[in-house]
């Protein structure tokens, strides 16, 4: 399948930049779009640039490995419907047409392909319905199309299944005017209407679009079903904040390396004060969500940095209570240490081994009552290193030897008796 | 795809006993043709049973889920084309017909359904030629089958591809006489012959052919690619004849147990004799192969069993380094028994949070300089166990410390200079 993509377009709101080159979040407009297309199945893409971008844009998407054919509109004045028609010798059968610079959720896209026609939006949670185009539908076909009717059915996502049977009416619209929109073809096209409702989708026409855009696709990259009760209610209120800033400005690996320093910073403050070790050791935990918050929101993932990640993570946890305990046991105490530290490893072997057996994540299937998880751990942790004046750093031990032990063998008494 | 099995011979060599019945390396010869052959497309049986037989036939099938039919043949004194001429109703299009007490490795059956004809062995290692079915094929076909030609092609594997086609000359051959062998029908019917040599397939006659059956099976279950050196050089020279003596009396959860148990021993000999407790947790390493191998040669594995045995394994060797570290160490050495273990965790953790997220072996792709997996530690350990007389249990500290980290830090240069 083709899809023909609309870029033709001047950026006049953007102040004359190349919009479908704009980077929200991370990664440029026209990237986020054509990625997910080309996972899904579209395997070629026509490009319909203007005189001014089309060199920018055949290097970009020669750089990102897209398989593309640029046609150039000599003449954009003459209208979007005008430059939808010039593609009309590169499609064949099922097409897909978007616009060059809207924004749409994975799942949207991946729905919206098992469809047909105009993908409409009766929900659209994300969009200005005052800048919107609006579609009057009647008997599952676009009847009016426009940005200012007062009677309308839904929003218009800029994202069509086509047949290469709508060129005929194209055809007959640009010999008989000068100037033909795109909607203008759709309205006497009466083109059929699907609906998919409640996804993120955004056309991007202003600078606080894409600040708006960014916000968005940086909250729903947070990861929900592994997190910790921690996690849920504190580190993921804070990481997306600090993931927002930075987005721009740096890749995930700069976010893990980040969080892994702070962690070992946390580690060294302990001989200095260990109610302040205590809070940097959270802060490093509330960081050591934001790799993967960015990598998601950039479409940067990478399988090599979630496996770093980890790995980093146990250093970490090693060194804070190795420092913890060199500092603070005497004795035989340090058996305790032993137990913590093997019950918090643990906890990350058995679900990763769980991982690797059956190719699905532990917390799928199970969810231990003991708490234990990674920012459940370091909470607790910090709670103990604040209160150290007061008590004694040995019953952290206890604790944390205790209850990481006791989960383990509820998760190992779980697995067995639920077979899996 | 159906397949025919031969049930309807009488076990004359055996005793009188059912022999697709039999148990080979802790399985039923027949279960262990049908599984496979179930894994790789085959949707039901045709089970050509005799009067004696037929009722324990039927049970066992049911137990075991497979979607069957049986037929009782009531003259099993006509032969096996006799026999093999009562499916005749049963099957359409290609069709498997194999005999019900010959024994086939997965991969022979994996590249036999993808030929057709007799199936037949030019380099069979492991019959006994005396007393094979010779073939002697001419232009591709069988001219020639028997027991006793002198002059043979290739020896027949008793596993065929057939046609329904085969039954107009099965049924001329019946007509004309009282007794007709299934070779008799393959001769007349000039069946084609495709080759498959050197894999491992057997008939089981007699009680020795059992026997020798069990030792390859077992044998041949011996995982290779992820074995480290004193794994392949000195357990995996023990373990399976361990497994064969216990493969008829066990399932793999109690060889799981038994060296968990042993591990754990090992660990409390520390108090009593370190030199001793190295040898046994050394045992308990040749004993951690045992498990693997049964549940491969009984056709048992389970993910829950790998996945206990992991996280066992982790728990002994835990209990061995701390019951050590308490014994031997004193004052600060002790940072040293965290750092042992730390190391050890890391090993066996980040291989296996490699395998979640990269859905591959670790070691199909990196090959760490460094030594350090587990059965090459726990042979190191035992080393110094048992020079402990003569050399401080400290230095095994620093010597397990310096190599289970530095193994850790090769492999994260290794993943990410490779980029995974």
């Amino acid at each position: 399948m083709k899809a023909v993509v609309l870029c033709s377009g001047l950026a006049t709101r953007m102040g004359g930049t190349i919009k479908p080159l704009i980077k929200v979040a991370g990664r440029e407009i026209i990237y986020r779009t054509l990625k997910i297309l080309q996972d899904n199945g579209v395997d070629e893409f026509i490009i319909i640039a203007n005189k001014i971008n089309k060199n920018a844009l055949t290097k970009f998407l020669e750089e990102n490995g897209f398989k593309f054919k640029i046609v150039v509109n000599e003449q954009p004045e003459r209208g979007s419907g005008y430059s939808f028609y010039l593609s009309k010798d590169f499609v064949n059968g099922r097409f897909v047409l978007i616009m060059g610079d809207h924004i749409f959720e994975e799942d949207f896209i991946r729905n919206a392909l098992k469809l047909d026609g105009l993908i409409c939006d009766c929900d659209s949670k994300f969009v200005n319905v005052e800048e919107a185009t609006k579609v009057l539908v009647k008997n599952g076909r676009v009847t009016d199309i426009g940005k200012h009717l007062n009677n309308f059915t839904c929003i218009d996502t800029g994202f069509f299944i086509l047949t290469k049977d709508i060129f005929t009416i194209a055809e007959k619209l640009i010999k008989e005017k000068k100037v033909v929109e795109l909607s203008e073809i759709i309205k006497e096209a009466k083109v059929n209407v699907n609906t998919l409702n409640g996804y993120f989708w955004m056309d991007i026409d202003t600078p606080e679009d894409v600040k708006r855009a960014k916000k968005i696709i940086v909250r729903k990259s947070v990861k929900k079903g592994e997190d910790g009760f921690i996690s849920r209610h504190l580190n993921r209120k804070i990481s997306p904040l600090i993931s927002e800033k930075l987005i721009d400005r740096i890749d995930p690996i700069h976010a893990t390396i980040m969080s892994f320093l702070v962690g070992i910073l946390s580690s060294l403050v302990v001989f200095y004060s260990i109610p302040l070790s205590g809070i940097i050791y959270q802060i490093s935990s509330i960081l050591d969500g934001v790799d993967g918050e960015i990598a998601r929101a950039a479409m940067k993932t990478s399988k090599t940095g979630g496996w770093l990640d980890s790995t980093l993570d146990r250093y970490v946890d090693f060194l804070f209570l190795t420092c913890l305990a060199v500092n603070s046991l005497v004795n035989y105490e340090w058996i305790l240490a032993l137990f913590a530290i093997f019950g918090s490893f643990m906890i990350s072997y058995t679900t990763e081994r769980y991982r690797a057996e059956f190719k699905e994540s532990f917390y799928k299937r199970h969810r231990p009552v003991v708490f234990g998880k990674r920012d459940e751990r370091i909470f607790l942790i910090m709670l103990f290193c604040l209160l150290s004046p007061w008590v004694d750093i040995f019953y952290l031990f206890v604790v944390i030897a205790i209850v990481t032990n006791l989960r383990v063998v509820e998760s190992i008494l779980r697995v067995i008796l639920l077979k899996r």
